[in-house]
């Protein structure tokens, strides 16, 4: 039987009722979050012999085995887990994908993972809040730096910017590895930590500018990767944030922009901010350092601390105790702190993950435009 | 074994670097689209005995066999397709899952699907060309009228809007069952067709505003489901129109307002729009027909076919004659003839699939808004 004419019943009792849609879609609940924060991951895979589950609450490298019901159906229950969100995959027979029916699936540059989120009681920043929200807009810019291509660039306007006249100071937010320009949106919730933090008057109203950080494509050749940072601060200044300035009612000068970053994009935001801080007074590192070039390539800066720190209002550098690059970002706020540089490093539980940006940027902001 | 405890190799090379990112990730390249639009699919899974591909370029129901090569690679090469968007899954010993390579995911409220792009030479209105791009709004709503939800706005608006005090036309445009808010623009391409036919001046610079069209949770019971249309019909109504207008600059009256959707979109833009004659001018049908009820609920308006189509200055139904529901669709434009209610019914190669739809907002929105 050629497999390509094989009519299923479904689509014969569909089309003898006239329905468009498909067959009934699996029932099948997966993740189920209990009151008590404890999680059922479940997958439907009668035919496999290995399914397991791996969580960015768990170890990089571990995963959680699951076991088969008589209906086929593999399943693990985990936690009780701390309230946030959290990446995971499922592996079936050597096959790694996103849980097939659950819906929030993170968009990245390569491979999907699906978002599993706890909710916290009273509900954390990153959560849809019963406060007033902002808006998110996506952009599609050509770049003329950038190999021409058109890039989407999104922007946090905070409650009320419509109906304002206002200038409103200006953070530029930059994600890591295998983002893309949706992820501080889409899974930091970068959005909704503003819109809470502003209404508990914690942080004050500010334009939040993501572009997308991968100037070189994803998964380059390491000669061509190198460039990545660079080739960013070109797209970023001459491109970026010249068009923000048209675009939106920004407020002028150094007092009124920062930058911050996760991972590839905190080691974005210390050189570029390092390098341009006549334009930035905060800088935010979160699970990241400077790099190896940082100490070589801002000797003049580290050598004149009284001149750098009346420039820099906020440094503020976070990261996890479980991240792998936690010794290399306490190394880096030592050599700062050698050069009196002065800036504030914290920690907190978790790895690299989303848990801890989500953290971090709650931490961060409140920090941001205090005059 | 604990497989908890496993540590693997991958971790310790990372960990000994100083890595806080995964191992190198796989190279293997799917969807590969060829220059004579050929396309080969792959999915690495050494360990399953039946691979298979759905693509929404073949019938519903049937499903593409892949073969292995010796490296455990499951490939199929298909085509040359015609060139547009299409949502393709593999089904892996019975596990049906996104591609799990293609960072392109479709988002549902449901399970997830891969986003196939075919480009065209030249480019096809939905491909990123070099015009003006307008830019996208995500609003987050809490809706009284729907149990307190806060939902998701999707609102295109056209290049120059932020530029300029015009007022502009207002075109609502709802998704299918299953979708979300951000369907018409992620799968859909709308802002990327108005941005092509507004550069052509194919059609008028335009704001679309695209909610969520599930009022009830997809999937509820029929009994339930059953209140989605007249329901979604109060939000829009007391919730979602009052809100746009109050924070876009749009123009007002009835000539400057249409409402088109695809499948259940359709059915609630032919709904509202004939039960809002004085507020709309324009009704758009891709891919769905009135419902069962269409001509009892609309006596009056079918019964005085003059007063209806001096009120409706476009009224466009159009459908792939591979969609289960051609037939039904067809059978609406007859009543609706029968009726003298003057209207075009179009059609075109394909199912209920996107590649429909995007043409159907290409060849409805020029329609839109000329006085």
């Amino acid at each position: 039987m050629n497999a390509r004419k094989l009519l299923l019943l479904a689509v014969v009792v569909a089309a003898s009722r006239g329905l468009a849609q498909p067959p009934p879609l699996d029932t099948l609940v997966s993740p189920e979050v209990r009151p008590d924060r404890s999680v059922t991951f479940r997958v439907r895979a009668p035919k496999a012999t290995l399914v397991t589950l791996f969580g960015a609450w768990m170890p990089l490298g571990t995963q959680e085995p699951m076991s088969k019901d008589a209906d086929g159906i593999w399943s693990v229950t985990v936690g009780p887990l701390a309230p946030n969100g959290y990446l995971y995959t499922f592996t079936v027979d050597g096959v790694t994908v996103a849980d097939p029916v659950n819906p929030d699936v993170k968009l990245r540059q390569r491979t999907s993972a699906s978002l599993l989120e706890i909710p916290a009681t009273p509900p954390a920043p990153w959560e849809v809040r019963d406060v007033p929200h902002g808006s998110v807009e996506v952009n599609w810019l050509k770049s003329k730096v950038l190999d021409s291509s058109t890039r989407q660039v999104f922007v946090y306007l905070p409650p009320g910017y419509d109906r304002s006249t206002a200038r409103y100071p200006v953070l530029y937010l930059l994600h890591g590895s295998g983002d893309v320009a949706a992820s501080w949106t889409q899974a930091g919730k970068a959005n909704l930590i503003l819109d809470s933090l502003i209404a508990e008057k914690k942080a004050v109203p500010m334009i939040v500018v993501m572009p997308l950080g991968h100037a070189v494509p994803f998964g380059s050749a390491p000669a061509l990767q190198a460039k990545n940072t660079p080739l960013f601060e070109e797209y970023l200044y001459k491109e970026i944030i010249p068009w923000v300035d048209a675009r939106y009612r920004t407020a002028p000068g150094r007092e009124n922009h920062a930058i911050a970053g996760l991972s590839m994009g905190g080691g974005q935001s210390s050189n570029i901010g390092f390098a341009h801080l006549d334009d930035f007074s905060a800088i935010g590192i979160f699970s990241s350092s400077g790099g190896p070039e940082f100490a070589n390539r801002f000797k003049e800066q580290l050598a004149d601390p009284k001149g750098t720190n009346a420039r820099l209002n906020v440094f503020w550098i976070g990261i996890g105790r479980q991240d792998a690059g936690y010794e290399r970002s306490k190394q880096f706020s030592e050599m700062l702190t050698r050069n009196q540089i002065r800036h504030t490093f914290h920690e907190t539980g978790g790895g690299h993950v989303w848990a801890v940006w989500r953290w971090a940027l709650s931490e961060f902001t409140p920090l941001l435009f205090h005059r």
